[in-house]
């Protein structure tokens, strides 16, 4: 059964789970553990804890069990002081993390329990936050700040670090060298896939990995992260982080929205990444894999089941 | 197999079923719903669901599975603004009931994922609250300032009564109905085991059904609830809210606690039980069951092997 590693954070990795899910593949989730706001942020302040959100969306995608387990885990408080706005999963794998007293042993036990089928790891067991200097030398802290900008979004991003510099988990880098297929993306490129690339070791075992390497190409710009980013902005942008020549497969969505989608992408100044076909024709590595990868609905995100079954041709 | 019906709330119900676990019997329990005190008091303030800690125990105690999730439903928050001394179970339950919808649901889904071995019933789904009135006509209000009293615990208590009136849950009429041994106690006595038969319908069903009907007698007194009770006095008031010639088996503890054991009781002003053998060898209806059934340590409660063999005998 071939290995596929999947790396990223928030519904980006959960979209390319739910699809790959269906076939047969050996599936893994190195998650991003950068996470400081909403819930987790609230949890790891309080119980030092790493931040459970990323891992807890990646554990639901890849349930296979009771949809209840699955809804429980997505559950968010509304009210009760204290209560209100932490997601269920959340709490479960801090009390998890609490009676086995390793974050690492709280996600198995939580993958044990929701009966997933794959496996998850957090990309590193360190605590550590990142942090974003803008065009203007401005520097933002923490990966909240960045994820929902109070800063001019026009700016753009000359840099993101961890700071502490975390280590890789060991179970990250073991995945990573006997994967068949390793895939980045699609999510918010500085503060879901980036931070991955940014914890010691782990960009230097992608490098070894013999593993053909797929970045996913997100569907959607981000303002104050990745405004007007074209596929090709992306790519090198990835490519600063990775590395040079690593990724041998870019895929690009090319299929249109509906205008009738795009209001609520306008106000927030999203757009429809573009791309220059006759440029991305002429690379060699990687190769451009052109599709039409769109969920039509009010959230412009990849159709899981279009990206598992062009991932599965590779 | 044998059908046996467990009634009752708090520690003595988790005892008895814990026991009786490891018998080839089909368990159902009967717990009360009229708790209202810390973490499940504050779940039923802020969302207005009935109170989860006494089924969270049953819960745990017909749990085959594993023994993490059972530590889990069990574990406490110690951090976190407004999460602290809220039990993992109770939020769990809390977060079922709200993507269910349905109290009783909600505890069916526990039930499935925790692979219970048994049934575990809310004594009623109406919401209600305890009051007790004492001998000086002075009016407690709630479960939690019966079970941890304010008030003089050498006054007697005189009557206890819920209200609104709650009608019993018809899975309760229906487990009662068909059981071959129905148990009731250990237990606080006035809080977790009378309340039960104050839901509308409870004490007629048992009344009615064929069953041999167990009463098992606590091992130590509690101040401002059963301060001074002997056997007898436990019998006299279970039988004053169940009804005269109902029960069948009443169990009593011979056994004496090591001395070292009682100084944490003495201070609670807590005593063993005492009972008249000659009065209570002389009763007909109930047979009255002498036996060993401590368990010798710090916490002097029943021993739930001990307590299975014997009731595995009636």
């Amino acid at each position: 059964m071939k290995k596929i590693v999947v790396i990223g954070g928030g519904t980006g990795v959960f979209t390319v789970l739910t699809g790959l899910k269906d076939y047969p593949f050996n599936l893994t989730a190195i998650v991003t553990t950068a996470d400081d706001g909403g819930s987790s942020g609230i949890l790891r302040e309080e119980f030092g804890i790493l931040p459970p959100g990323d891992i807890r969306r990646v554990l639901v995608a890849l349930s296979s069990d009771s949809p209840v387990l699955a809804n429980l885990f997505n559950y968010r408080f509304e009210n009760g002081t204290g209560l209100k706005g932490h997601s269920f999963g959340n709490l479960f794998l801090t009390a998890l993390e609490r009676i086995t007293g390793d974050f690492s042993q709280a996600v198995k036990e939580a993958s044990k329990i929701l009966g997933i089928k794959g496996k998850v790891i957090p990309v590193s067991l360190d605590y550590t936050r990142l942090f974003a200097r803008l065009e203007n030398d401005f520097l933002v802290v923490g990966e909240a700040n960045i994820d929902v900008p109070k800063h001019d979004g026009n700016l753009f991003i000359e840099e993101v670090f961890l700071n502490p510099e975390p280590k890789a988990n060991k179970e990250a880098i073991k995945a990573i060298k006997e994967a068949d297929i390793i895939i980045a993306g699609p999510g918010d490129l500085y503060t879901s896939i980036i931070p991955n690339f940014l914890v010691k070791g782990i960009k230097e075992a992608i490098k070894k990995s013999r593993a053909k390497k797929v970045y996913i190409c997100n569907t959607m710009t981000k303002y104050g992260e990745t405004n007007k980013f074209t596929a090709e902005d992306f790519f090198a942008t990835l490519e600063k982080y990775l590395g040079k020549g690593i990724i041998d497969y870019f895929l690009v969505n090319i299929e249109k929205p509906k205008n009738c989608y795009l209001g609520k992408y306008n106000k927030e100044k999203a757009e429809l990444v573009k791309y220059d076909k006759k440029i991305l024709s002429s690379w060699k590595k990687p190769k451009v894999i052109f599709a039409r990868l769109l969920r039509q609905g009010p959230l412009l995100r990849h159709d899981s089941k279009k990206l598992a079954k062009v991932i599965s041709n590779i």
